[in-house]
């Protein structure tokens, strides 16, 4: 892959701070390339879908490219997720009061082997997958899943498409409350930012978050975690403090190192999820305590909000990419615990064969093979590519 | 260009002679080359469009990959767009009926000044744009225009999903009429098929064609030119006589041979519009001609067959494709006369600052410079890439 390291070089030098959405980055120069891969190798691999081929696939893209109609729609559709009743089991998540809630719950219920595994990047692609045709399916979107090109925004992330407060955005920041640093992970505190208080504007202004806290970051009074679970009804506003310092963390020089420079799936995850130690927070981090806030802040309960998702959506369009760059030798590979580190249960490494079940609720037991290929490789479920 | 040419001849050995709609075929993969190459070129060049990019881009795709009610749906504004009324000036077209009559006009008209020229790419380009618009303004046409991509069904065109007759196709074949041999180019004849009659089957089977005929090739008795400009009144049934001889003009060998040895536009345009005096059809003739028919056959009154819009979409994408596979060098070129050859009238060589005038009643003129990048260099109107 020293081809892709070397054109990303070169392009390093057109590199602005901050692109406006309408601009073409160097991420996007690689999901270029990597979406010209991905049809080679659709052409090429005679086990390649015979069903789907990225031709016939849905585009994903990014949420500033999208119309104001076509970002009012995604709104719509999460806003009346959260108005259906939900298809948890209530002995298994008694707060859910929403169809929303259900996904809050999954994830809550599974953190400590989602996280720092073998299965990160392919249990959140099915998640947001499962919440792309639960919007479609349930509650009429035509649309894709869009995604949060971090890097397009790191300078001013309240001021992006995404949170500007609009009605066509995934509302704005928190009212400032006063509040201490936000330990984002282990050792790593970023300043207190502008908000920390309930979300004032925007179509999720009154939105409501039920279960959780269970890690609460955000260092307000009265925010404490549930004892327990954290799957019990806890209602409350969404806060956010988005956080300018966080987004540094995903950078288009971050996004593109990485996908650049890591060529083992072991090196990628590890580089993409940070090293703590060394205080490298990583852009999946870089990405959550950008939002901040409660639930966003919550490791547990992150998606309680909907933010959650174009972030994730990002997560899996880095992946993706990744993968794409030698689709060959990348694009069914695993590694990793199956435990996240330092949680007293028994871990072994991840296999292609191991299942990925996240609850009927959301989507049926599928292998990590048969989530590997998002144009439906092995029988898998996916058919979209993104741009 | 030799990089492209290689992974085309490496590429040639998994051909099969005629892939499914939702197989990816080599013209597949270089216009996933082109894709890519199109969203470097946009962001290394520093004049390339602020308000499009290829992200923010429509996407036109192929006939095939459409859902049922995606091709119904452009289905019905091409039949909305034939119920609308002209705009076109009476003294000019006085036998138009419809909105979609005035495309057909138009045509009609500059038949000597768009064919064998050197505007006949962009002239075709901005035509089918012009009409894409007004299937979108004027009959709430929410999609792109789809293309054929003949060289997924050269082995039967009149069973593939453009021409199959059904409710979902472009319509089928025309009834069977005894007629003799069409003569698709000067010397070039081909076979007369199984159809010469009036469509029999689908979303067109009702639909009149008003003007012409002017330059009949479908041999049957009664059909004879119109006197005078061809643009007067003269109801007809739409007939067509589908040849897998002539569709051997574009399989994917032919098309990828253009595509990847030509590297000059002169040398580019004249292979791709055919050398007739060495019984080379090409590709443009190639695909008219598999349609064939009255007036598919027609070279002035071609658009009067729906089918002509997917056809030219096709020729735009493969033009599209060449360009990008070296944008740098091939974005603004042009080159060739101003008149046909053989037409006794005065003709100079095309420049970029020519004129595109196609008529008011279908788009504003605009230099051919404006119409070389399909994501809007040079302040062009276009926004559109291909998958």
């Amino acid at each position: 892959m020293r081809r892709w390291i070397s054109i990303a070089a070169a392009l390093a030098a057109f590199s602005p701070a901050t692109a406006s959405p309408t601009s073409v980055d160097e991420w996007d120069v690689l999901a270029g390339e990597a979406l010209a891969n991905q049809i080679r190798y659709h052409y090429t691999n005679p086990e390649a879908s015979s069903t789907c081929s990225p031709f016939t696939a849905s585009v994903r893209r990014e949420w500033g490219v999208l119309s104001q109609k076509e970002r009012r729609n995604y709104i719509d559709a999460v806003l009346c997720l959260s108005t259906k009743p939900p298809k948890s089991d209530p002995s298994f998540a008694p707060g859910v009061r929403s169809r929303y809630d259900d996904f809050v719950a999954v994830h809550i219920n599974q953190t400590m082997f989602i996280h720092g595994t073998g299965n990160f990047l392919t249990w959140h692609r099915y998640f947001v997958w499962a919440y792309e045709q639960a919007l479609r399916t349930e509650c009429g979107y035509t649309g894709t899943q869009p995604y949060w090109a971090w890097n397009k925004y790191t300078d001013d992330p309240a001021n992006s498409p995404i949170f500007d407060g609009s009605e066509y955005s995934m509302s704005g920041d928190g009212a400032f409350v006063p509040h201490n640093a936000t330990e984002a992970a282990p050792g790593i505190l970023l300043k207190p930012s502008n908000g920390g208080g309930c979300v004032q504007s925007g179509p999720f202004k009154n939105f409501t978050v039920n279960l959780g806290p269970v890690f609460p970051s955000l260092k307000i009074p009265g925010l404490v975690a549930q004892k327990g679970s954290g799957l019990n009804y806890n209602p409350r506003c969404l806060r956010r403090d988005i956080s300018k310092e966080a987004a540094q963390w995903t950078t288009t020089k971050q996004v593109v190192d990485l996908i650049s420079n890591e060529t083992d799936i072991w090196d990628y995850e590890t580089t993409m999820q940070g090293d703590f130690p060394r205080g490298f927070l990583g852009l999946h981090s870089g990405g959550h305590y950008t939002i901040g806030g409660d639930p966003g802040g919550d490791f547990y309960t992150s998606p309680g909000d909907p933010a959650f998702f174009l972030h994730h959506a990002a997560i899996d369009r880095a992946f993706w990419n990744w993968q794409n760059l030698d689709p060959v030798n990348r694009t069914y590979v695993v590694n990793g615990p199956t435990v996240l580190a330092g949680v007293e249960l028994p871990s072994r490494n991840t296999t292609l064969d191991d299942i990925v079940d996240m609850s009927s609720a959301l989507a049926p037991p599928k292998t990590i093979r048969e989530l590997l290929d998002t144009t439906g490789g092995t029988g898998g479920p996916f058919c979209y590519i993104y741009l």
